[in-house]
């Protein structure tokens, strides 16, 4: 397929676009839409929350809102318009009666319901429609929902905020703060994208924190969900008082102990204070992490991130479940009987996990070090 | 004192030239001069090899050889001009027998046999004598010798490379190669400015290494001098055969166990090949770290690049003789049963090291931090 210039520069506001969506659309894809006109663009639009508009509709709507038609015009989507009812009707159908004459969409929507139909929905009513337009960009930009639905496993952050030597805190247990302000207020941003936030009983217990999303600063952004809470919790240790229980969104503890009348005395208690509780044992008594990955994935969490200590940091980089680590790291050294980021051995150094790409940002006075080892 | 835009400017250039004898003047500072007569540069020079010419003489060397008359020029050095008959004649004397009126120094030598005598012979001949001029910048680059003089020690640099989790090795020993060529690469300039190179026996014992400064590329530069290997080894367990001890170079070996016939046959050994001795023993048994580093500076080290392992970076660390840490980050993970960089223990976050200036630099695929604990 051959596309023009002008193609590719309205994809690629269909792709900036569809940032306005990313902390909203999920278990969604957030996806971004530009309508054009005689080269000029006359409305373009992002997924809303679930339930609310998709992208096309949206697009729709501004395009009307501004007094434009949108007869004639061609349809930029960074994903196949869907084909199916489902919380919305298909969005295929609307662009149809809308008058449009031309779709193009970055990449097909690998959806079951949806899966080739909605080109084929739009073909059927004589409309052109092309896919294949900066691919690579909308697969890096939707691979959270990418990688639901094709490998039925949420993508996976693991965060990290250590020191040089790679410590998160003190034999001690020490921790706050190594990391300075800046670096804690991005992360906000990290939890904000996630769709779950996974975490350790060890740093319950520790660290009694919120896991929630509570500032993000510079972002005109209200919060509108926060990322369901997901605490490995093999023997539910977690006294059933700790904050996290109070705070707004959902908590889930996942165990893998034997079902005694003690466990299902600590599951009731949890339960009381609204938790979830998942037993799923592995084969090493431990947690099953694929298992729950997959479980996750059919909950509709299209991203997981990952706040854990040294141990389940290993645990997930060993299993190869870890599709991007960001590391955020201080400018300090805390010593080498302090806690290290990633509990793991490596017999040789060859086998060590290869980043497919690096990037390095400063996040005020430290470094933030992103490592995707998972191609989009 | 007031300086002109004009002084600023052939201050800049008199600073700039000097680094061409960083490698060179040890143990003299290297020092740059730029003499300059009705606004125009009209000579320059920078300290040679010891015993050869100081800056000063080599910029009115500079001079004559452009055909220019040095008669009624101002001379701008970063540093007092001699006043003592060394290795060469006061530097103070040429310049008035040169005709100079002018004499702007950035700061005063702090050399007792110097420390203000040059200014002050300068000034008996006639000359206006200044001195102050980028201070601040002047001792930043003279650091080493500087530290050598007022402190009785020289500057110290610890140079690691590690992983992002901050290991050296992997727990079988492993560690060829954790970081790039361009960083190993990199590692050749340290090692070439160093007077010296302070390393473990541990380290000599796993890797055998050269400890020699091998190539510089992209350097304008012969190698005209290697650093002194010192090779921090209590017991003498070094063999005889390592191949530090064929290459060209001095080997130092210290040593802090019992004086034993075993001992010191080890030592003859030692110095059949070569290489000096020098028992040190601290109150621990172990090597005294400050009282070698007052030896080095004794022997005219005016810096010292530590290449240890993690006890030893973590000894000089907490003993707080470390001015300056040179990190080289792979973006790796190795896990925690990998080698620490840095072996110590805090009980406080509050009582972790502090930097002053911390810079960071990309080296091919790895990131070169520069933490700075000493103010220059």
């Amino acid at each position: 397929m051959d596309f023009s210039a002008q193609d590719h520069l309205f994809m690629a506001q269909a792709l900036r676009k569809a940032q306005g969506g990313r902390y909203l659309s999920t278990p969604n894809p957030f996806v971004g839409c530009v309508l054009v006109r005689d080269g000029v663009l006359i409305g373009e639009g992002h997924t809303q929350v679930a339930g609310g508009d998709h992208a096309e509709i949206q697009a729709l709507h501004d395009c009307r809102r501004r007094g434009n038609d949108p007869r004639g015009a061609t349809a930029y989507v960074t994903l196949e318009p869907c084909a199916h009812y489902g919380r919305t009707p298909p969005c295929a159908l609307r662009l149809v009666e809308a008058g449009v004459v031309r779709v193009v969409a970055a990449i097909s929507d690998p959806f079951p319901e949806v899966a080739g139909r909605g080109l084929a929905l739009l073909r059927e009513a004589g409309i052109t429609a092309e896919v294949g337009l900066m691919a690579g960009e909308a697969r890096a930009l939707h691979h959270g929902f990418l990688s639901r639905v094709e490998r039925g496993r949420p993508w996976v952050v693991a965060k990290i905020g250590a020191s040089l030597d790679g410590r998160t805190a003190l034999a001690s247990g020490e921790s706050k703060w190594i990391t300075g302000e800046a670096a804690r207020a991005d992360v906000q941003h990290l939890r904000a994208r996630a769709c779950a936030i996974i975490t350790g009983v060890q740093t319950v217990l520790a660290d009694d924190p919120l896991l929630t999303v509570r500032r993000l600063d510079g972002e005109p952004w209200t919060l509108v969900r926060q990322p369901l809470r997901v605490v490995l919790d093999s023997r539910l240790r977690t006294p059933p008082t700790v904050q996290m229980l109070k705070a707004p969104g959902k908590t889930l503890f996942v165990w893998s102990g034997e079902n005694t009348d003690e466990l299902n005395a600590r599951q009731a208690a949890l339960e009381a204070e609204g938790a979830e509780t998942l037993w799923l044992g592995g084969a090493d008594g431990r947690v099953d992490l694929p298992g729950l990955l997959n479980k996750l994935a059919e909950r509709g969490i299209n991203t997981a991130l990952v706040e854990a200590g040294g141990r389940l940091n290993g645990a997930f980089l060993m299993a190869g479940l870890v599709d991007e680590l960001v590391l955020y790291q201080a400018p300090v050294l805390l010593g080498g009987s302090a806690r290290s980021l990633a509990e793991f051995h490596l017999e040789r150094l060859a086998d060590r996990p290869h980043a497919l790409e690096t990037e390095r940002v400063a996040v005020g006075e430290d470094l933030r070090w992103t490592l995707r080892y998972t191609p989009y």
